[in-house]
């Protein structure tokens, strides 16, 4: 549990930085991101290579005790180097280049773009890769922010033939895999084929979902070309990439197999505004602090990336220039933000950025100290946290340092699959589904009962778990069918599941597809509601409303709710439950809370706006309310806070 | 009355053909449309014909006693026929090529594409014209859909250029005629115009126009090329388009007078969702079983384009996959369509599709079997209506092939005219008023009182009709007033009538132009209102609410409505009646219920959602509410059904 | 106090022409803007050109006495022009030429278009310049008109590098200026750098302001080019240009500062329809008047950028046919329009347009005279309104052409910079936040106290103002800062003043920047809110709602208004005042109200909806309301109208 900052050395004064480092030190702050967006100081001109500014910088930071995590400067090529490689330039859908002048102007596919990163990677791993201050690298910033993962250039088409080439084989085998016989979209050759954008009327879904597919693995690919080059230069470091919230346009499952930790950057109030996953109430409920599950579960799903190791590289420290509104936070939410992340896991909290810049882009984006080297509040709440940490790591009997072995896995898991979620977004049916927001709300029914749950890849090891929640998973591979099969957990699949093949086709005895054999069920045809059509459903389990997709299914299993009709929803018996509609909140936690007690799991009842996370004996409680609450745990002693928890406060206990 | 599908053996293995031909004569279906996407299965390569495939499943299709409605493959000409010809895909308003990889990638004015379709046109019709399965021909499918009907290429420049040569004659007159003079837009020759898209400001509306027109006219260039050949080939074989529903983009008279039957494709729920047309109200009523007027509207402005000959193509049997939300039909709603579909005049109702693709763009749109080859809720359905039929049929004393000759036309006509639509719209000072939208609501307003409307072109005979309403002709030829000066029923004019000239000018007289002489008046001024204002209106013939288009004028008619300054708002007098407002649907009830009146035809009093239709001396009563309703008419005996109608129900009543 | 009317001989058989100056003059007008569109008409082909009808149409207004305000043709280049200069097309934000058939479809950076103009305007002005009816020359036509200032075309992109060459000298200052080491955004020579368009994300907005700087100079040059011309050949005539309402894209006071005259194109419905500043309330109430500080805020404003000379070159005169939704106006509205642009000190009211064109894109725009000729509404109004004028005239003793000399200008001001309204709109941080809206309704609190209120540029002198409300200026130029400093009256400083640098960057001392001498405070932090989110607001000098913008600040100032935290709103003392966020209308007329008691201002309690103007010893009153009010000011005497005003009167005042 350790604090860091982001930090732009070359954008202040040299005469600043031993008294920047001192200050970090001051705060509590032991690891510094620094470099990612320097390439025009490291190289202002073809060949022409500046270090001495980053190696004085990296020798204060050192030697003031700070550690470094040193970030690959691709994702801000320089002017020159565009202009060098024009076709480097990714084009938006409309098929217009994206240019030079802010950042990321350039597509993944692009080999010519791929070499000069090669290049500048391997400069700087040769000469750093063993500085005693370097504790980690960073590769590149953010993939895909500003849309960026799907591109439409020429590179992106010569990627996508050739990947297409590679899978399918034969044109014949293509043409079969994505039913080009519908509208007479034959291809003779992979040459032949298209990118998906600029077409009359939808694309066929299975060259969208390929297309999609392509795309996030040229993200792989590049990343993987920067992490050959440092685990050859700079062997024992952490490489890690920052991860972005709500974003599923690449699999972060498969570019986090090549890394030893995942991170991301967490911006609760941002999103909140952004997201239309979220309500009008709860965008004014949570305006200050952000909703209570978004830091939560972008938690769990990167410590999934992660292989169990998660960092925060960069954290809210005060209002941000980009969302379409940026209140300040509340008094108390940049530590709330903190706790929340280290009791889901996270070995660091970074904030982003040291010293609010006074020009460019995010000239309005706090840091912890204000434009004028004063500290802005953050500093304060980051402060205080470090000095808790020290706390709470006495009272558990533990060196700071161990803090991290606590172990930080749940009882349940939810499994998460970006290929499910670009299958089910191309092809919603209601305009009102989206994969994710499903998966959310389920995820935030398991933790308003309390419960600590981990996100799960579709490859992940299940047989730890007493409850599995399959929200919908699309494509169900013969090799998880296998592990299904042999789970011996309580299982509960949601609708869409099993709904289509590998090439995005419906599996031949309809939907659950091979799932059928565990649960013997057929989705026989689908209604795709609107927003404000919300059909009753009850049962033994509760009663509530239908949303956005509901199946109508033919089944002997027992039903535990059904809808106006008659028609089973939610069904099964022993270890084997299916969903079959989106419900409401209510119902869902409902029935989750049912079936914990059928996992055998124990659940807790929680004011609104109040979360609980466990890690090993430790539980940490965070009221995301404006109200003060009381909230306190069976057989446990108080370390941190206290029983009463005013608004954006946090408290810690230990079990005894 | 006769049943119909549409059917892509190409999807299925040879296997299922004999299968599926049978089970589609066990339903009841005498008619199969095949063949319309078949392109690339055709001719998977230049010149390398593929006909075995299609001559096998014709034969099959024949000796089931099936017959078929052969489609040109011409809306999806393959990848390699667009790649000999890129100069025959359409551009966008905004200038981008329209690419391949879904359907209707082509431009109306490529004489490239043209020639092509020529070539394949002939092969297909020398091959299968005198084929004994081969009943009907259909050529290409929906034109226009996907908005493909106006095209911004260098083929529809040149279209253009040349449309507009040969109407003007000399480039004076077109300067002339467009009052280029108005900001200095005079040409010098027809080379240097330019299509009407990437103004800086909206182009001149005459322009505009002229410019749909010649895109409409390039629409039936395109059709009769292929009539022409079919007709020469095949000859005494129905000819056929199918046409789609709210869709305006070509003149539909103009193609079907090249014609012998007209067809159109009836998807009730998708429409309801999608159409700005509706309330949300509406939306939310008849979420399952779509708006009481869609269907019938299409079917007798349709009948109008067949010369009153009448098929639907593509009717919806269960849910699809292109409108925003895609629920399911009501129980009962298949059944409702096609006996509405038949009360109006249809030979024949064709449901789409057979069976469900698991592949492709559609593979969520149900079919009457599903993608498993089971049967879903439709094929019930349909069998129902089969057998119904022929109860009918016996119950009236015909032959169920005569059911057919039973009379379809009313005694009401409606004038819709694509002119006027294009006129109107292109400038519709509130954004509020659509031709379109309002000619459906005095067509809804006449159907609440159960008459039975046509809609006619505006060169259609008029003296078989009672009551002719003129929602808002805006040019009225010389030869249509010709018509009016001598029509002895009631007439009724609605806003906008004879507000234009042949060029998009305010006529001399000022609006209602020529028609002035049968209605002496004059709009002085127009109030064009934003949606939310609706100032009242009220005098004899009832009171209610002004809606979007309020003109001012000056008359000695007497007035039957008023504003509330006391202006003239429906005027008129024996014969002649003047309505210079849309007015609300309640309003717009009571008063066509007083021309009714005026011109001697006897209404009913319906129960909301309730609709009926009269053909010959049959009473086809619908229901289109989720109550049960009552409804007896006077002096009729039941022959189908009974008085109480439940949800999404039907009775067929014979009078005496 | 005059009337003149927009007139189009062009337009019409020469047979009318002398009828149409006989009419004008019947109905009191003065003034006749002739020519600005015709460009087509007086040169249809290269070199050939067409003075004749010209001539003729000038000698028969000046023979009816009628003075001629001369527009250069210079907005509708014809076909052929542009065809000889592609390269003199703009290009839109997503690099799509805008191409010929409307009008404006030119770049002002084009230096080839820029010759032609050279041609057309010394040939004009050679050729009347010295012609007995020319009293003015209008310049083009509303510069920026359908988005047309901001342009990315190769000759923009070659104006903007030379006009950044010559501001930063060497591009290494520009880099810092810019600050461009933030995302390695440094270029090495100005040839590097692109227009801010098709970024990937945002450009930097040091980049973007300085495009908007540069592409307003373009304007300023491209009128100057005609100014030079114009008082070359025609030495003594006003020269002027009209603007348009509610537009900020170029610098109007640069642009002022060529010419003699400012005036505008006043559409009071079509604004309100149309601007997203107007609440739905606001647009429902005011919907056949206007809003009622539209036309006084314009005048104010536009006065301020014409050296204290205003016309309306366009005064709406019916309903238009730009607006979404174009309602006809309320009896009265055009005389109560006509006054109120008197009030502010107008000499010259112009009707847009003599005569409604039958044809092209405004066909549905209504004139003085209908297309019939006969006369619409407004005629009559505009004939009382000359009537009035001479009432006015004799009641106070002046000869009618005297009136001008009362004087118009008031004792208080509002800083309106169109730099400031650039840099604050780049950057909004709340969606919610416009300059121009915080500026208007500013003004509107101060126009509902009755004070008759001065708009004035960020250079004019400001000794004679008791009060002076900077709105939001957000750079101080040191030039500024020194006037602030010797200014004697009471100041009023907004959120955002002082807030940004000339090249965009924060102050080192952070907002209110050099102001902090006068106002000793600093802004630490910024709740940018969304629209609903509105805290209360309290303390000595009222209670309201906090809006959109909410600066924590520090300081010792005293505290007027503070937020529910305590934290200060509205604070000072003396003379020097700063309020640090947005407040609700209600709350800012309120404190307003203080504010003028400090600076010694008497107030009117005026009914909603009514507003007074005085201009020397006249005072005006106008009613925008529907109901009848009564209004008497104290100590002066009744000159036209009533004490009760009726829906859209106007009632005039003599002060005793
Ligand atoms: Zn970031
Ligand atoms: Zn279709
Ligand atoms: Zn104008």
């Amino acid at each position: 549990m350790k604090l860091g900052v982001c930090y732009y050395p070359e954008h202040w004064p040299k005469s600043r930085w031993v008294e920047d480092a001192q200050h970090m030190r001051r705060i509590g702050i032991q690891y510094v991101r620094v470099g990612e967006f320097s390439w025009s100081t490291i190289e202002p001109t073809p060949g022409e290579l500046h270090w001495e500014w980053l190696d004085e910088s990296l020798d204060i930071l050192h030697s003031e005790g700070l550690k470094v995590i040193l970030g690959t400067p691709t994702a801000t090529p320089p002017k020159w180097l565009v202009d060098r490689h024009p076709s480097m330039l990714a084009k938006d859908e409309a098929g217009r280049v994206r240019g030079f002048g802010s950042r990321r102007h350039y597509t993944f596919a692009s080999l010519e773009y791929r070499e000069e990163c090669r290049r500048m990677v391997t400069m700087m791993a040769e000469r750093y890769g063993h500085h005693p201050a370097v504790a980690s690298w960073q590769t590149d910033n953010e993939y895909g922010c500003h849309d960026t993962v799907l591109s439409y250039a020429e590179a992106d088409l010569a990627a996508f033939r050739l990947w297409l080439a590679e899978k399918y084989g034969t044109v014949e085998a293509l043409n079969k895999a994505w039913g080009n016989v519908f509208w007479s979209m034959d291809y003779r050759s992979f040459d032949e084929i298209e990118l998906p954008n600029l077409t009359v009327t939808e694309a066929n879904p299975s060259h969208r979902l390929d297309f999609q597919r392509c795309c996030s693995d040229q993200v792989v690919a590049f990343n993987k070309l920067q992490v050959d080059i440092l685990r050859e230069h700079s062997a024992g470091r952490d490489l890690v990439h920052n991860y972005m919230g709500f974003f599923t346009a690449f699999d972060h499952h498969k570019v986090g197999q090549d890394l030893d930790v995942a991170s991301w950057d967490s911006y609760p109030l941002g999103s909140l505004d952004k997201e239309p996953l979220y309500t009008e109430d709860e965008k004014h409920t949570y305006l200050r602090v952000g909703h209570p599950d978004a830091g939560a579960f972008h938690h769990d799903l990167y410590r999934g990336c992660g292989n169990g190791r998660l960092w925060i590289m960069e954290q809210q420290p005060g209002p941000v220039n980009w969302a379409p509104h940026n209140p300040t936070p509340a008094d108390g939410a940049v530590r709330l933000w903190t706790w929340e992340a280290f009791s889901h896991g996270a070995e660091l909290v970074s904030y982003f950025r040291w010293r609010q810049a006074p020009f460019g882009q995010e000239q309005m984006h706090a840091g912890l100290l204000r434009p004028d080297a004063q500290e802005a509040e953050a500093a304060k709440e980051a402060t205080l946290v470090a000095q808790e940490v020290k706390v709470l790591a006495e009272s558990i009997g533990l060196d700071a340092d161990e803090l991290m072995s606590l172990p930080s896995a749940g009882k349940v898991a939810l499994m998460f699959d970006y290929d499910a979620c670009w299958s089910l977004d191309i092809q919603p049916q209601s305009r009102a589904y989206r994969y994710f927001f499903w998966c959310y709300r389920m995820y935030e029914a398991m933790r308003e009962l309390g419960l600590s749950v981990d996100i799960v890849p579709s490859n992940a090891p299940l047989d730890m778990y007493e409850l599995l929640v399959l929200p919908a998973q699309a494509h169900i591979t013969p090799e998880l069918q296998n592990r299904l099969n042999s789970y011996q957990g309580v299982l509960l699949a949601g609708p869409r599941t099993g709904s289509k093949t590998e090439t995005y086709q419906i599996p031949e005895n309809l939907a659950p597809g091979p799932l059928a054999s565990l649960l013997p069920l057929t989705v026989e045809r689908v209604d795709a509601l609107p927003e404000h059509t919300q059909p009753a459903v009850s049962g033994r389990w509760g009663a509530g409303k239908l949303k956005h997709w509901h199946e109508q299914i033919k089944t002997e299993l027992p039903c535990l709710l059904k809808d106006d009709g008659g028609n089973p929803v939610l069904m099964g018996e022993g270890r084997h439950y299916y969903l079959g509609s989106c419900i409401d909140n209510t119902l869902l936690k409902a029935s989750l809370a049912k079936l914990s007690e059928v996992a055998g799991l124990s659940t807790y009842y929680l004011p609104k706006g109040v979360r609980v996370r466990e890690r090993g004996n430790v539980i940490f409680a965070f009221n995301y309310s404006s109200n003060t609450v009381v909230f306190v745990p069976q057989n446990a002693e108080l370390v941190i806070g206290s029983k009463c928890l005013g608004a954006a406060d946090v408290a810690i206990w230990k079990k005894q």
